[in-house]
Formats: C-alpha cells, sequence, structure tokens
C-alpha cells in the first residue's frame, strides 16, 4: 500500500495532502507508467479517511494528467507529458512570434515606436492632448442617463446589440447633421469603435497591400500607422494656408490611382486649417471625376468658434463620394468610443456587416445611455458650454502668440475652431528635437511636428492643443515657448552671424 | 437695388427669406456670377431690417457658397459648383464601390451571407442563441458598480484608456486563470473587445493573404468570415468524439506550414466535444515542435456542469505557444464586449500597440465598472448561480433526447458544459435545409450545421443551444425536434424501402 504521511493538524485539506505526495511520487519515480493505484475504497480503509477525500483527490490528479481512470477499473498512473521547463538542467526560451508578423503589421508597428513622445504628466503646460478637458464633462448627467436606460432595458442592452448601432443615436445624430445642412438617413449611418474604428472598417473594405492612400501633410499622426499596418502606400500632399494642394491632388489622382483620399477640411489636424467653400467644392469634384472615394474627417465639426461656417463636403454630395466620419470623442467622452461614417447605404451595408465580422456587435449600453443623453438636450447644451471654455483658451493662446513667438518665424495661422495651433519655424535652423526638449526642460510638453509626416518635413514645427489647460496657464506656456525659442536662436546662431551682428549694415567692401 | 419681397408676419424669420429669394435669383440666373451684391448698410437700409440681419444672411450664403466675402469688399456672386443632381434631367447614380473591395473583404461579406438564417423571433422554442440568458443577467450589481466608479472616477473613465486595459481587470483574470492552473502575470494578458476582437488583433499580427489557419470541421461559425475576409487559406480537420484528428493536424503541419491552429478544448462550438488531457498535451506538442501558434478559444472555461475539470491547454505551456482567449461574454453580459488575450509578454506588447493603433483605446468605463463587479465577489455568486441554473436546462435537454430523438441517429455526444448540444443525423438522407424548414414550421428554431463548416460537410446537422430556454420548454421543443426527423424520414423513405419493410427479416431468396 501507498505510504502516505497526512497531517490531520495541518491547515492544508486532506485530499490536498495526498494529491501533493501522489504527485512527488509519480515525478520522481516512486510510481511508475502503468503503475495501479489502489482502489478509493482500499485507500480510503487504509488512510482512515472518507472515501470522496480519495475520489476527489483521483479526480484532481486525472484533471492534471497524472494517472488514468476508466468507470470499473484502477487508475493507472499515465506515461506524462512533461512541459519543456520540468525538465531539470534545460531551459526552454519562450517562442519569438515577432519573425512571423505580418508584413503591414511590422511596418505599422515600427512607425507607431517611431512616433513615440516623451509624454511628461509633471509638465506644468500640457499642450500635448487632443481630447476635451475630464473637468468640464458633464459626468453626472451621463450617469443618470445610464441609470435610466440600464433601468428601462438592462437585461437587452447588456446582451448582443445591433452592429448597425443604436437607432436613437444615429436618429440623433442624422439630426446633427442635417444642422451641417448633411441630409442623411438613419440608414446611411453606421456606429463605429471611434472614429479609429471608423478608418479601421474603410481600410479593411478598400485597401489590399500595395494601394495607395493620399493623405495631408502634415496629416493625423495615429492614421498613419494604421493605414500602414494594413500595408497601404502612402501619397502625402502637403496642406497649404488655404488647405491640401489640389492641383498635385489632380496629378496623384491621374498617375497614382489611389483608393483613398483623407483629408480634414475643418481645424485640419495638426494645422488647424479650414479649407473654404471653393476648395471643398473642387476636392469633391476631382475625386467625383476620379471615382475615389473621399474620407472627410470631421472630427470636430461642432468646435467652431470664429467667424463663417463652412458646411462640410458631404452636404454637396449627390453621388456617394464622401465617407464622412464623426465622433464624440473630441467634445464629450472619448472613453465611450463612440463615432460614425455616414455614406451611400449600400457602402454602410457592407461597413456594417464588416463590423459584424470583426466585432460582432458594438456597445449597446454606451449607445442607449449617450442616446438618452442627446435626446435630454444635454449634448447642444454641452456644445455650447464647450465654446464658451475653448474659446477663451484659443484667443488667449492666439493672442499670447502675437505677443510672445519671435516675429522671426512669421504670424501663426489662426483656427477658426477645434483644439489645435501649428507652429512651423520656418527658416530656422534649430533641429526639432532639440527644441521640443528645450521646451519640456522649461516645463512646456508640446507634440513634435515630425509624427504627422510619412515622409519628412520641411521645416521643425510643433503642435499645441489648448483643451486642457486654463487661459492663464496657455498665456505663460506660450510666454516661456516664446523665450526658449530665442535662447535656442541665440545659443545656435552660427559664429558668422554672430561676428556679423555688431557690423550690421553695410560690409566693409 | 435688389426686389426683395420681405413678409413681416410670416414665421420664416427675415434673414432666412432674404437667403432663400437671394438663393433663387442666383440659381435662376438673375444674380450672375461676379455679380456684386449691395453692402449690408445698403441694403439693410433699403429693406428696412436691421444690419445684422444682412450680415448673417450673407455669412450663410457664403457658408453654402453661393457667394465670396472679403473684408473691405462687396459680397459677390460666387461661380457656383452645382452637385450633378441639381442639374435638370441629369440623374447621377450612387458609385458602385463593391467593385473596389479588397479581396479577402469580398471573401468574408460572401461568406456571411452564405450564413445567413432565419432567426425567427416568433419561434416558440428557440435553440438558436449562444448566449447567456437576459433574464438571469444582475443587472443591477452591475448598475451600482457603474455608479460607484462614475462616483469616484467618471472624469477619468470617460477620457481615453489605456490600451493594455484596466489594471483591476487584469488581476481579476489572472486570478481566474490560476484557478484553472495558468500562472499569467497581469503583463500577460490584454483586454480586447470580446473574443472576436482578440482573433481580429491575432489575425493583424500573424495574417497576409494566402496564409493557412488550421480550424476544426465543424467549427465556431463567426470566425471563419473573419479569417477569411484576412485573406486566410482554411485548413480544417475532422472533429472526432475525442476532439481534432490529431494525427492529421501532424500531417498538414508538415506539408501546410499554417500560421495559426484555432481550436476550442472546451464544450467545442458547436459539437460540445471536451478533449481529454492527453488529446491537449499533443495538440501542444505538436504546435510547439513546428512553432505555429496555437490559439485556444476558451469561451466558456467557467462552464463546467458535469464530471472532472480537464486543465486548459495554456496550463501546460512553458514556450508561450499558446494564445487563450477569453472573455466574459458568454456568462455575463456579452454587450459589454470585453474579453481577452492571454500570451507571452513580448507577444502581448505586440498586441496591445496594434490595439493602440487600430482602436486608440479600449472602453475604460465598462472594464472599471466590470472590474469593481467582480471585486464585490459578484463574478463567482452569478457562476455559480449559472452553473445551477444551465446544468438543469442541459440535463433536461440531455434526457429529453435520450427519449425523443430516433435511436437510428444513435447516441447524442453528452457535453460535459456550455450550452450546445449537436446533433449529426448520420446516415440519413434527409436534406438539411428540409429539416431546418419542418422543424421551424412546428415551432422549433436550430442552427444549421453547415454554417460552422468551411467546406462540405459528411451529413445533416444542427446545433442546439440550451441557454434560453426553460427545462419544461426544451423538453417539450426537444420532443417535437423527434417528431419531426420521424415524420420527414417516413416521408422521405424510399419507394424500396418502403416496399421492402414489411418483408423485414430475410429476403425470399
Amino acid at each position: 500500500m501507498l505510504l502516505l504521511n497526512l497531517d490531520r493538524n495541518a491547515d492544508e485539506p486532506l485530499f490536498s495532502q495526498i494529491i501533493t505526495q501522489l504527485k512527488k511520487m509519480i515525478q520522481k519515480g516512486v510510481l511508475v507508467s502503468g503503475e495501479e493505484l489502489p482502489s478509493s475504497r482500499a485507500l480510503a480503509a487504509h488512510l482512515g479517511v472518507n472515501r470522496t477525500t480519495i475520489y476527489r483527490a483521483y479526480e484532481e490528479l486525472w484533471a492534471q494528467g497524472y494517472i488514468d481512470s476508466h468507470t470499473g477499473a484502477r487508475s493507472v498512473v499515465r506515461n506524462r507529458f512533461s512541459p519543456p521547463e520540468e525538465v531539470e538542467g534545460q531551459s526552454h526560451a519562450t517562442v519569438d512570434w515577432s519573425i512571423q508578423r505580418n508584413e503591414g503589421c511590422n511596418r505599422g508597428l515600427s512607425r507607431l515606436k517611431s512616433q513615440e513622445i516623451v509624454n511628461d504628466a509633471a509638465s506644468k503646460y500640457n499642450f500635448l492632448p487632443l481630447a476635451p478637458d475630464p473637468d468640464f464633462m458633464p459626468v453626472q448627467a451621463f450617469r443618470k442617463s445610464l441609470n435610466f436606460v440600464l433601468n428601462r432595458e438592462g437585461n437587452t442592452l447588456l446582451g448582443y446589440g445591433d452592429p448597425h448601432g443604436n437607432l436613437s443615436l444615429r436618429e440623433f445624430i442624422a439630426s446633427q447633421m442635417r444642422q451641417h445642412c448633411m441630409t442623411i438617413s438613419v440608414d446611411e449611418i453606421l456606429l463605429t469603435n471611434g472614429s479609429q474604428g471608423s478608418l479601421d472598417l474603410l481600410l479593411r473594405l478598400f485597401i489590399e497591400p500595395g494601394d495607395t492612400i493620399v493623405v495631408e501633410a502634415p496629416t493625423y499622426s495615429a492614421a498613419i500607422p494604421l493605414f500602414e499596418a494594413y500595408g497601404a502606400r502612402l501619397v502625402s500632399i502637403g496642406v497649404e494656408p488655404d488647405g491640401m494642394n489640389l492641383d498635385r491632388l489632380e496629378a496623384v489622382l491621374k498617375t497614382d490611382k489611389p483608393k483613398l483620399v483623407y483629408s480634414m477640411p475643418n481645424f485640419q489636424n495638426p494645422t488647424g486649417i479650414t479649407t473654404c467653400q471653393a476648395h471643398r467644392e473642387r476636392l469633391l469634384s476631382l475625386c467625383a471625376d476620379h471615382k475615389v472615394a473621399l474620407v472627410e474627417d470631421g472630427f470636430e465639426e461642432d468646435m467652431k468658434y470664429f467667424g463663417k461656417a463652412v458646411l462640410p463636403v458631404k452636404s454637396m454630395d449627390r453621388q456617394g463620394i464622401v465617407f464622412y466620419l464623426g465622433t464624440f470623442s473630441k467634445i464629450l467622452f472619448p472613453g465611450l468610443r463612440v463615432g460614425w461614417i455616414a455614406a451611400s447605404i449600400a457602402a454602410i451595408d457592407d461597413l456594417t456587416a464588416l463590423k459584424k465580422i470583426s466585432s460582432i456587435s458594438s456597445n449597446s449600453l454606451n449607445e442607449a445611455a449617450l442616446a438618452h443623453f442627446c435626446g435630454q438636450g444635454h449634448y447642444e447644451r454641452h456644445v455650447k458650454r464647450a465654446h464658451r471654455i475653448y474659446r477663451r483658451r484659443m484667443q488667449a493662446a492666439l493672442k499670447a502668440l502675437r505677443e510672445y513667438l519671435p516675429a522671426e518665424y512669421g504670424a501663426v495661422r489662426e483656427p477658426r475652431g477645434g483644439y489645435t495651433i501649428w507652429i512651423e519655424l520656418k527658416g530656422c535652423n534649430l533641429d526639432e528635437g532639440g527644441i521640443i526638449e528645450a521646451l519640456s526642460e522649461a516645463g512646456v510638453s508640446v507634440t513634435p511636428g515630425r509624427i504627422s509626416f510619412v515622409e519628412t518635413q520641411e521645416s521643425a514645427s510643433f503642435r499645441l492643443s489648448i483643451s486642457m489647460l486654463e487661459a492663464v496657464e496657455i498665456t505663460e506656456g506660450i510666454r516661456i515657448i516664446g523665450n526658449t525659442l530665442r535662447d535656442l536662436a541665440i545659443k545656435h546662431r552660427p559664429p558668422a552671424a554672430l561676428n556679423a551682428a555688431p557690423n550690421s549694415g553695410k560690409p566693409d567692401d
């Protein structure tokens, strides 16, 4: 009979002591493969324990693969599989899967890595985050909406939902879009996992590795690795004071046959540029003429503070050329991940099927709560409040820039809305990395321009987002930026320039 | 001066009347491109309205592209872009984007279409949905957790979150996995948008169009279009009473060099089969020997009702061969879309970066609420309750099948847990579609077997899910299934057989 020592005073239950000891005996070869164990009845009697204790131990040993057992027969020690690490003196390294990575994925991952920036949370003047200020989020109103819908239909909302997305929320979105002169039915709207989710679905629909996508230079930095992960070839077209160079686009449409053109007509990220009506009309005409899908990213459509509204390209689209992307993330709750695509019904049907294929359904609960929240008028109220808050911040930033930014870099283009201001240091011989570092040392965090370019950029540049700072902080932060740039310029002035400076005016000749 | 007729008693505001009339004049060519409009001051005086009314109308006309305006100069009628539909007598059809679809996407979409089944909501005995019964969801406990976390940190939770996923929830998951003998750290867990989201990330990482994935036949139906949308070539290996045929897998690993092997060791969907320890060991060995990633879908790990637990393959994995998928969707709230991948740290790092690339962050609020819910012990309590409920339903189903299913089809394999039972009508000459239709007419909805096969299947088959029906409904539904099958068999018996029947026994020779 087996030699087991049970300690009835130990904390470890008896069945567990039996397991531990039998396992050791098997591991050490005291019990060998094929050997029969005593019947549970016999072992129970021998040890003076209840028979179910033995049952339980044998079951567990079976589950862990130490013994085989068949009804009516005695349990038998198994010829056990040895996971590599259990072989002493031999170490089995973890498999390196990176060599098996998909090619596009490799590109996307290394792009993402190249975009990494130091996000110093301790930075006093943080101009990095392009997201609404959490201090002004209407959390309690949203919490009430969540409770309302959970009490009304929690069981349904916590089940699988319709991949098309909550109908009431699509109705609200359609009514919002009508305010921007886009006549869109609920069937032409698909709710997505935020704007990134919208882009992702469009790429699934259109892009094969090697296909071309036209982007602006600079463009939304987070779109670049996503496009590249799909194996897309990116052709970037410079953004000029009135938007993407359309002559160049026309040429590219002819030569490169792109699958998509990706553009942000309002408060472009990162430049803050808003294109005019004429630019939008020509952009649409060009895409229509070449039957190329135009992705209009209206990520901050509602965030206009100054001057006149320009209508979205989508409002002029009668042929379903435009895939319009909207989102709640830049004005309300980024964490909810609710965005949408507006496009022709046939395209929305395809995209809905793709969403079903890749994620079964969206988050019904969040969508329903958001629909209730909007239906109660909270969205409009919040937008008005947000306008007041961010207009003040934007005004403070623009005033400070006029006052403190060294004049040699020229005037800053003043955005009509949104959160971002683009500083391009034209004709400056300073290194962008050096500028970012010096600013960081002075307590100011800004987004380096380079991450928004697919290829190389012409001048050092950086982006300021005014969304997270109070007006006084913005003013002080920009004052520091101005001083830092001035100090850097003096430090890096070429020796010739330094010598020449006192004799400014005519040389001696 | 312009001839405008303003009606001061109309509901339409004055500025809007001005816009409407000016637009008409431009559209009709009364005002032509390049023509100057009166200054706002002059027009205001002429019409006897406030100057801001004219301002507002001009701004809107500018926004809609009817006029150009520059500071200090008079507004000018624009050479307006005509959206195609506005040209009378000419209709411009919506662009058909389907011809530009990605090749894999085409395959995925047509597979999805081929899987469409009639989901008759009015069906009295609905054995279709593989999801927890909404009547037993602990909605109120979850609602409390939501309120708790929103009150504690709503501002943060509604902002962008960590793509890696909520730490407390990962800690809870790690502790759950330890109960299944998987020793996993929080850094080896990535939270995803449900199991479908997990699969999607794995495909992004590994699959190029043309790569091979090994699946079971039958397999999880919703995985098929997803795999195909990535352009994968699927090799399916038959599931036998003890699981996927591993001799065949060994051969395929050698000849087809797959990138992934996808398997559900517990309560396989749709067959309900649970593999034994020895099968799991060999499966792991084979994948390790060929350095092929093994995707272990543990979608119902916690749902064992009968007999002994078998340890997950992941519990034996020392080399990071296994990518283990877990989910809350089959036991708690499918609508929250929270699942996870457990894999080696390096692989999780890559997958986290891919998640960031494709969706920025996960839903922080839902994850935090779920973490709080689990931390309060609600998960364990709910699992216990779910076991009682579904065990009773499964027992009722198995009893009814023994009683009512025609004996000629052999005994049904009895699952040890989960929700699904697989009925394979071996040697039956009935058409699967005909069976499904006849059942549907009798008020019973079942999932046709064909949607779970990549290629053709051997016999007519269908899946029953017992999750949504009460025990008495299950019994009655299965009684109807038995009767329907019997009736069909009689109706479709070949004439020869009908003639032969009375003379059963020895033929006349």
